[in-house]
């Protein structure tokens, strides 16, 4: 094969690790800071440089990630990583300009209905809260990256019109943000809706980075993942062993799984920076920190050049 | 989204349903035969109208499949539904047309070591039994498909080169074959892979009709399938649920999930005649008959249209 990436792809991606903050807030234990930090020297040993680590909403909310502070204290820095964590409000950027973040990254939902249910108030609302956050941390010199939940569908709306989108991403553009992530927050991205709206941002706002933020619920996060580099996107969120889960479909997964992503870009001809055996290793000692199976496939099955010997398997024909 | 279906895909996809062969033989418990026949009819009468329900291999090597006779007894004939089984040579050949199946369906690997593993004879052995069986179903008027197994990848072996796939193509040709399924085994198979396969496939054998057989063993099978649909690939195989595993793999997934491809499908624009929420109702079934939860993501999730009420849900900020 002379040349493996397929053509427009981008030559390098980007990729967000997000299981420490999306990953484990969907699960049922709270993992003990301690964990936590080692997971993360694992995952930046591997050679990941983003990592979503945490959330400064209400430790009430959300009690998994309670330990939001100590968790940044006892991170290590390093020059070119980048730790990030979700801001809903005002406190939520006085506690990470305390807990001296890297980046903070605002959220919204593209629905009503979402919005209410994640934030508890309106769309207009959230956009007035992350005017706040952003003078905040402007203030503070720390960049602000946003995120809209549900743009391709709300578990409670259904579809999710593309104009909303596009108009909710303008207003962040409009408080100066350059970093957006589209999410599809519960599996409701299709390939034809992810080439739509991509291309519709892309064009409406030339100047604003995008992340695509997909999750697996349906069986076919890697297939959107795969339509996003067509459409030239490098930036991808996702969890290390797919760690998570759907709090509408029990059972299902969540966030694409960090190592099934880069084994796909990899084998594309689209470079990462990442080792992939370190990455499943994390991936395996992700599991044993939540105790239950994780549903990454390449932790399961290995790189596919890990060969068997002749007598050690019996295959049953076909 | 006026145009969903992406340039050059074809406008309907076959399925062939190997669940109850490639996905039962990589399952620990044999399965009665009523419960095969029941599963059977819900695939049915879901729509599906190609079934590969069993293999006439030794009964020794794959017990979970030894009742192939009563199965194919047992089973409605109907017009339109073709109920194929694996055979292996003229023996399995002479079973085959005695249980009156719509079409043989016989196999080699692309791989010495996994030939000799799966079949116990070189390539060449395997291609004169293959010349037997043909003979035999010819004379029976019955229809040969062939599969040649590991085509992008071999556990023993590793890479497996693409003129040996196409050398073993045409010898099958020769022999008369114009249906061949291209699999990919292990889960080895990756995006430009299929296209240098699919593509180079097509050209040496334009009178040969392809279907492509991915297992999702490292994650990224249905993203083979958009590369084959983007090859103008119409047939793809996979098994109810997920059901099935990898020897290779333990807790790695199989066949790519027969409702999840569906969704896919239809998500695309590309149309396969069959009803997604039966499909999904027979995944549950088919679990319920294993007794261990299946690796398909749609049958926890549903539909994406499937709306949860407002209040019913806890959703965590993000």
């Amino acid at each position: 094969m002379s040349e493996r990436r397929p053509k427009g792809w981008p030559a390098r991606a980007t990729i967000v690790e997000v299981g420490l903050r999306d990953g484990l807030q969907a699960e049922r234990a709270s993992l003990p800071t301690a964990t936590k930090l080692a997971l993360a020297e694992q995952l930046l040993a591997a050679g990941l440089r983003h990592l979503e680590v945490t959330s400064f909403v209400s430790p009430k909310a959300v009690p998994q990630l309670a330990d939001a502070a100590e968790l940044l204290a006892a991170l290590p820095r390093r020059p070119g990583v980048e730790l990030s964590a979700l801001v809903p409000n005002a406190k939520g950027a006085e506690r990470a300009v305390a807990a001296k973040v890297d980046a903070m990254v605002v959220f919204l939902s593209a629905s009503e209905s979402h919005n209410k249910k994640n934030l508890n108030r309106p769309i207009e609302q959230s956009l007035a809260d992350i005017a706040e956050v952003t003078m905040i941390a402007e203030a503070a010199r720390i960049p602000v990256h946003a995120a809209i939940s549900v743009c391709f569908g709300c578990p409670f709306e259904g579809e999710v019109p593309l104009s909303r989108v596009l108009e909710i991403a303008e207003e962040l553009a409009m408080l100066g943000i350059r970093h957006l992530s589209i999410a599809d927050t519960t599996g409701m991205a299709t390939p034809p809706l992810v080439r739509e709206r991509v291309e519709a941002l892309r064009q409406a706002l030339p100047g604003v980075r995008l992340a695509l933020h997909f999750h697996n619920t349906r069986g076919i996060g890697l297939c959107n993942v795969m339509v996003g580099l067509d459409c030239g996107i490098d930036r991808f969120e996702s969890s290390i062993g797919g760690m998570g889960g759907c709090p509408f479909a029990p059972g299902a997964t969540g966030n694409i799984c960090t190592e099934d992503l880069v084994y796909l870009l990899h084998e594309c001809g689209v470079e990462t920076g990442i080792d992939l055996e370190a990455l499943i290793a994390a991936a395996k000692a992700a599991e044993a920190a939540v105790g239950h199976p994780l549903p990454g496939q390449v932790m399961k099955a290995g790189p596919r050049l890990k060969l068997h010997p002749l007598e050690a398997v019996r295959t049953a024909a076909g």
